[in-house]
Parts: structure tokens; sequence; C-alpha cells
């Protein structure tokens, strides 16, 4: 199938583009009109078949994922989605997977503000790179590097459950086979629909000190915050919300769980935060430093593993 | 070596970054300031390994053609670059490649004002993903779509020598052997070391009515323009400044020119565009109709076979 009709068919099915996007696909580049008085966020994240993502993946699947990850960066800088790059990468496609591609961006972006504005088309092993724009008010993004001694470190969701649903697909490519965005089963939506914390992230803004997503894995990602800030962190592991059924090193360490971990000045007001779709949970608190302890419930030192992965370990 | 310290070896040796970008790599995202006024312009492009560039590909030659490739599609649009992202994808990376690597975006970016401000590094296939932004003042981006008949038909720099050189590359990885940027003989340059011509995008500004860059080949790129013009082109063989010991059917078709092909209104002078160091040459007219027309010097129509290549035929 001819390039030129691919890119018609991922395009087929997308409404209207919004004002602010003064040009589209189509052109040597999109032109994007932004807000006065906001600063713009981007980020990049690439999935690579059989590294992010199992072989195998249904297209819808794989187009939520590829954005939902990359959404998932944007809330955690308390941005609100606008635009959306897609650099694909494929050995072969057809007209029925492009369509099924799209479908699967248009469901991630949701409600979100997230539009497709251009990409690229490559042949090759299967790749997808999504780079994502999101707008704030200018210098209220949320960073990694300002967490202080005495802020309460929160989380949301579950953590563990990705990981969990994840070793479910590695039993094999007929786990996979014939789903659709409607039809995935419970226990694996975690780690193949993530939801990107957007409504969050927005709430976060002026509140938190620091914000991080959770993809490394819950220990992983709090050593960066305490890396950024020169701070350490002190986590109470009974309160962290692990998904059922997971054991906690496997949890805390296991990644790709999407949720938003953040802290908060001693003094602030959680419950403007709170949303009923989203459960918050304080998990521990930053104090000077270097270094992680994880506390069980008498507040003695607990010893824990592997902390995350790398993706060149 | 952990992914850390590669991002490290890949940032060693960047510059202070400069205000507008108010976060630079290593959180979630980046964040840009615009400049009041603008419009953003945006672009990806991949470059897998075996189809984009030839495997054995120096890692500083790489992160030239990778930017490279990226700003010629800001220069096309008039776009002034500020930032870029790198997702690159690589089976193994050590701190040499890595550094010689960012040292080639270092050069291709050169003064363009082009930054890096983030990225991502994952494990696959070599393949790199650039996505650069740029700015123009609010509407004057140059599109594909403006062209008219009348309009008078330019290109700059020439054209074939690129598909020369890669069809030298082609002969064997002991072609690219120990090549450096700065070590790389003029026969290869114009596959190499692609100049985006972004000053030139810049002259084009509130000039020209349409716009593109030369990647696809000519004759194919011309056909994008009067696809989305609605409109007819004629190009004068003779006039079209082949490089030298090309055949013109290579050249026309070829592609990797990066060179500016743009439609002037009849009236306009091309002299404020001229810089000493960026040939224009007239090469042909937009018509009403459709398609396109190839002319010799008696003003009869040539035949002429392939019309560029798509990444998928």
């Amino acid at each position: 199938m001819h390039e030129f009709d691919l890119i018609t068919a991922l395009l087929a099915d997308e409404p209207p583009l919004p004002d602010w996007v003064r040009t589209g696909p189509g052109d040597d580049a999109a032109v994007l009109c932004p807000a006065s008085g906001s600063e713009w966020v981007l980020s990049t994240d690439t999935l690579v078949e059989g590294r992010h993502f199992p072989a195998g993946m249904p297209p819808d699947l794989l187009g939520w994922r590829a954005l939902a990850v990359n959404l998932s960066d944007l809330a955690a800088m308390g941005a609100k989605p606008s635009g959306f790059l897609v650099a694909l990468v494929a050995p072969a496609l057809d007209e029925r997977w492009c369509r099924g591609f799209s479908a699967g961006l248009r469901a991630a972006a949701g409600d979100s503000g997230a539009r497709l504005v251009g990409g690229n088309l490559a042949r090759g092993p299967l790749a997808v790179t999504v780079t994502v724009t999101g707008t704030v008010p200018a210098g209220t993004a949320l960073l990694r590097s300002g967490a202080r001694p005495g802020d309460v470190l929160f989380v949301s969701g579950r953590i563990g459950a990705a990981v969990a649903a994840l070793r479910e697909l590695e039993a094999g490519p007929e786990v996979l086979a014939g789903l659709t965005l409607a039809t995935v089963p419970e226990a694996l939506r975690a780690y193949l629909l993530p939801q990107a914390r957007i409504g969050l992230g927005l709430r976060l803004r002026g509140r938190a000190s620091a914000c991080i997503d959770v993809s490394d894995g819950l220990l992983a990602d709090l050593g960066h915050i305490c890396e950024a800030s020169a701070v350490a962190a002190e986590v109470e592991l009974e309160a962290v919300p692990i998904a059922p059924g997971v054991a906690a090193e496997t949890a805390l360490s296991g990644g790709d769980d999407y949720e938003l971990l953040f802290t908060l000045p001693e003094a602030t007001d959680a419950e403007p935060l709170r949303a009923d779709d989203v459960p918050l949970q304080r998990i521990g608190r930053i104090v000077s430093g270097t270094g992680l302890r994880l506390l069980d419930a008498e507040g003695r030192d607990v010893a824990i593993g592997a902390r995350g992965w790398s993706h060149f370990q």
C-alpha cells in the first residue's frame, strides 16, 4: 500500500481540527498557536515491539499505549495536552491496521485536548515514537526538583497491577489475540490501557512541590525525585496501595503503573486534589539526606531488592 | 552501560541552555517559553538503519543527518528553529558512541538556534526519531498550498548530488569506515552532510506563495505542492541545476537533496532571497490544471519515468 494512502487511512476518522491548529498533518510541519501567557511542555517516548509491548499487540491497543504513556509525562508536569506527533516505524501496514491504530490514539486522547497534528511513516522493525505537546500557565510546571524535607509523599491509584498484567501477557501471544479496546479483560487493563492522570496533574499545579509519573517503578521514580530535589524519602510500606495478589517487592520495582507520585508541603490540604475516579494515598514523607528508606508499621527498616529498571541495564 | 550514564554522556558537552528553555533534559518533559506573538512549528522524522542511512554510519554523521533532515522541514515552513527532542533506539550504546552522536547533533544545529531539550533512549534495532520545534510570527508559515497559476518556480542549490553520493555509499560499509564530520569527502557530502536551508526559509517568509523541501525527489515534491495548491506545474528541464555527472531522471526522482523548492508570485523580486552560499534557480512556472509537465529547450514535452519514492512502495 502506498505511503500516502496509509496516511489517509490513519487520518480517515479524525474530526475537524480546532482553530489553534493552524496547519495539521499534510505539510512539512504542523503549526500551532499557543495561548498567550502559556509555556509549552514537550515530551517524547518510544515503544519498541518485544521490549515495551508484546509482539502481536492489536493496533488499537498499541495506539492507546503509545499515546497514553506520553500523556502521562504531561500529567506529571501538570500540563494540559494540546498536540501530538506520531512517528511510526513498521515492517508493513495495511488500511485496517492503520485505522485500528488511529482509533486507539483517539481513544487514549479522549477529551484530554490532545490532537494528532503530524507524524511520519517509515519501514522497519515495529516501533512507535509519540511526541506530545501541552501547555501550562507560565511558571506552573510541576518539576521533580521541588521536594523539601517535611513534605508528605502521595501516590495515585494502585501500584503493581500493570506488572502483574504484563506477566499474564508473557504467557504468549494468544492472550492478546482478538482483543480490542472494548474487550480487554480486567486483569490486563492496568498494562494494556494505562490511564494518564491528566486531571490530577492539573489539580496539582500550585499545590505539589514535586511530581513524577511512575513508569520505571515506584522506588526508582521516587529516587528520581530525591536526586533532583537533593533530599531523601521514607516510605511506609503498609501505606502503599499495592494491587491485590502482587508481592510488594514486585509492585514497588515493577513499573508501567503511570500513576502520579508527588510531594505536598506539609500544610497543604489534599482534599481539593481528590476526584472519585482517582484514589490518592499518603505513603511517606521527604526528609533531609540522601536515599530511600522503606519502613514497616513499627517504623523499622525493610530491606528490598530491585529498584526499578533501566532500558540499558 | 546504565541508561542514566548514557544520558549523561549524550549531554556532557552541551553548553548552558538559554533562558527560554525553562526546563531542559532530565524531567518528565521539557518546558519552553514561546515569544509572544509567535506560532509554533513542529515536525518529526525517523531514520531507520539500512533504510534511511547505511549500516555502519559513524555516530557523528548519524547525529548530523537525523537533525538536519528535520531542520529542513522547519526551513520549508520558514520557521526559526528552537528546540529538538531525540528518541534514540539502539541495540547497544557506549559513551564514545553517545558523545559522537551528540557532537553530530550540535554540529548540525550550528547557529540555527536549535537546542536539545529532551529525548528518550530505548533498546532495539537502530533508529533515530527527532522532533523539532521552531517559531514563526503568527500567520507567516510557508505552506504547500499557496501556489497560484502564474507563479514562478525556484529551487535552491543543486539536485542529484545526494543520490549520486548514496550510490557510492552502497558500494559497502568500507566507504564509511573511519569517517568523521571533518573528513567526509566532497563526493559524499551532499548525502552525509545535508544542509537545512534555514536562512533561505526565513528570507522566503512574506515572499513565497508555497514551499517544500526536496526529500522525496524534486518531481515528487513538486507534485505535493501542486496537489496541495490545486494547480499544475511546468518544469524547464534545462534550467534545473542538476549535479555534474548525474542523469536528469536520477536527479529529478532521487530525493535526499534537502533543497527548498518554492513558488513566487510573478512580480516578486527574487534578489533579496539570494545569499552567497545558496544558489537559486528559476526552473519553471505554475499553471492551472493538474499534473506536471517537463519541457525541453524548445518547449516540447519530455517523458520521464520514476517520480520519487514512497517509504511503503
